[in-house]
C-alpha cells in the first residue's frame, strides 16, 4: 500500500476534523502519515470531542499552537506552514509516495510572515519548477494556463512559447492517451478574429506541441462557452483553460463537492482538497462536513 | 391565448423543421403566426417530407428563396432578415404579444448585405435602446453586461455609470422580487484588490442601483468560480455576468439544451432558441432534433 503524507492545514479550520473523521476510510486507501505533533493533536481531539484513532501515525516537530476555531493567527500560520513543509520533505526523501494537503489560510500565513500565495506557489519556489495547477474529478479535469492574476493581464500573458511549454509539461506529467481540449480566449473563440485574435497564438502553440509530441493530442481552440456542454464533455475529459474562472466556474458549477486540486510537473505528486478552511463551520457540532473532495484527493494521490 | 410571431430563421438551417414538427405543441401554448410565405413553406415541407399542418397561419411578403440545406447564401440571408423584420413589425403594431426567433446565419446575412451581428444588435438599432441579452432556463438566468467583444476590452468596458444603468434597466424590465447575483470580474472577485480592482466599480454600481430602487435586490460582487455552484444557485436564480463566457460557460455546462435567449429592455418582448442553425443536421433524416429550447422560448414569450 502506498504511503501518503498528509498536511493538516490551518488548525483553526476544518482540516483536523476532516483528517480524524475520515481516517478509517483513508487508512483503507493508503498508509497515511499525518504531519502534526501529539500536543496539537490532543488539543484538537479534545475540542472536537473525538478520540484519536489507534493507528493515527504522526510525524514532525512543530511550534506550539493554540486552537481558536475560525481565527486568523500567526501560530496557526506557522503550524500549517510547518505541516506542509514536513510533508514536502517526506516526499523529497522518498519516505512517502505522494502528499495530500488540507486547506491553509492565506491570512494566517501572512501573519506568520510567509509570503506565498498558497501551496502551489510554495512548491514552485521549493522545486524551481513551473508547477501546473489542475482541478477536477474523475469526470472532468481542468488545467489552468494562468491562475491568480487580474483578468486584464490574461490576454498579454498568452505567448506562443509559454503556451507550448505548458502543453508539453502537461502531457509529460500525465502521459495521456486521449484528446485534450484547449480553450480559446475570446467569445466564440474569436469568431475568426472578429472578437479578438489571441486564438492565433493558441493555434500555433497547439501545432508546435503536437508536432513535438508526434501526436495530435491537443485539440482546439474550443469555443469557451460550448466546451463544457454535456455533449462536448463526451469528447474531452481533460481541458486546458486560459484563465482561472474560464475553467473553474464550469467545473464548480458541475462538480464542486467532488473536485480536487493536483499539482503537476513537479518531482513529487501533490493532491489537495478543492475547498478552503471553512472557518464558519470549523469545530461546530453537526456541521455536516463533506469529505468527498478529501477522499478523492487521497485516491488521486495513490493512483 | 396570446399571439406570438415566429420568425423562421435561415431557411437552410433547422428553423423550418423545428417550427413544423413542434407546431402541435406550440399551438397549445399560444396562437402562432409564422413569418413565411406559402411558396417557401411548400419547398421546405417537400424537402422535409412533412405535411403543412392545417392551422399553420403564415404572414408576410418575401423574396424568392431556394432551399439548399446547410448552404450560406444571399437569398437565405434576405429571407431570414425579412422574416425577422415581419415579426418585429407585427409586435410594433401590437398585432402579436411577443416574438420568438429561430436561428439566422450570420454569414448569410453578410452575403445579403445585412451588417448586424445578430438579432439583438438589429433590435438595438431599430428601437434605439440598450437591449439586454439574458440567457437561461427556468432554473437559472444570466444577463450579460458585455457580450460580443474581445476579452481584452472587457475590463475597460466596466464603468460605474454604465453598470448602474444596466442594473436599473434589468430590474425595470423584470420587476423581480428576489436577489440577483452580480459577478465580480477577477479571480476570487479580486481578493480585496490583490487580483484586480474592477470590483470597486461593480460595488459602487450595485450600491447606486440598489439606492435608486430602494431595495437591496442586487448582491455582489460574487466570486465568479463559486457563483454557480449548486449551493450558490440556491440563493440566486438570476445572475448578471460581466462578460460573455463568464455567464454562458457555466450556464451551458449545466443547462445547454433547455436554455433560451431573451431580449430585455425593449418595447417588445422577444425570445429565442439558444442554439444555431445546425447546418450539419439540417433537413437530414433521423437527425433527432431537440425542440426543448424552442418550446421553452415559446413558454417564456407567453408568460
Amino acid at each position: 500500500m502506498k504511503k501518503v503524507a498528509i498536511s493538516l492545514g490551518d488548525p483553526n479550520g476544518i482540516g483536523l476534523e476532516l483528517a480524524l473523521k475520515s481516517h478509517s476510510t483513508v487508512a483503507k486507501l493508503c498508509k497515511p502519515i499525518y504531519c502534526i505533533d501529539q500536543n496539537t493533536l490532543n488539543k484538537a481531539t479534545k475540542q472536537l470531542n473525538h478520540p484519536v484513532p489507534k493507528d493515527f501515525k504522526i510525524f514532525g516537530k512543530y511550534n506550539k499552537v493554540s486552537i481558536n476555531p475560525g481565527v486568523v493567527s500567526q501560530s496557526a500560520g506557522e503550524f500549517s506552514y510547518q505541516s506542509f513543509l514536513t510533508a514536502i520533505n517526506l516526499a523529497k526523501e522518498k519516505k512517502v509516495d505522494a502528499i495530500c494537503t488540507l486547506p491553509i489560510h492565506k491570512e494566517s500565513w501572512a501573519k506568520a510572515g510567509i509570503d506565498y500565495v498558497g501551496h502551489t506557489d510554495m512548491l514552485r519556489d521549493i522545486f524551481q519548477k513551473d508547477a501546473i495547477m489542475m482541478l477536477g474529478c474523475e469526470k472532468m479535469f481542468v488545467a489552468l494556463f494562468t491562475e491568480h492574476i487580474p483578468l486584464k493581464k490574461v490576454p498579454k500573458a498568452l505567448k506562443v512559447q509559454k503556451i507550448t511549454s505548458f502543453l508539453l509539461d502537461f502531457q509529460n506529467s500525465l502521459q495521456l492517451n486521449e484528446p485534450v481540449g484547449v480553450l480559446g480566449l475570446n467569445p466564440h473563440a474569436g469568431d475568426n478574429g472578429v472578437l479578438g485574435d489571441e486564438e492565433k497564438k493558441i493555434i500555433k502553440a497547439i501545432k508546435k506541441a503536437n508536432k513535438k509530441l508526434e501526436s495530435n493530442i491537443f485539440e482546439g481552440p474550443l469555443v469557451p462557452d460550448i466546451a463544457f456542454t454535456k455533449n462536448s464533455r463526451k469528447s474531452y475529459k481533460y481541458f486546458v483553460a486560459m484563465y482561472h474562472d474560464q475553467g473553474l466556474a464550469p467545473l464548480k458549477a458541475l462538480y464542486f463537492d467532488e473536485s480536487i486540486n493536483v499539482s503537476l510537473n513537479l518531482p513529487i505528486l501533490r493532491t489537495s482538497v478543492d475547498h478552503g478552511t471553512a472557518f464558519d463551520i470549523a469545530y461546530k457540532k453537526d456541521n455536516k462536513l463533506s469529505n468527498t473532495s478529501y477522499i478523492n484527493a487521497i485516491k488521486m494521490a495513490v493512483t
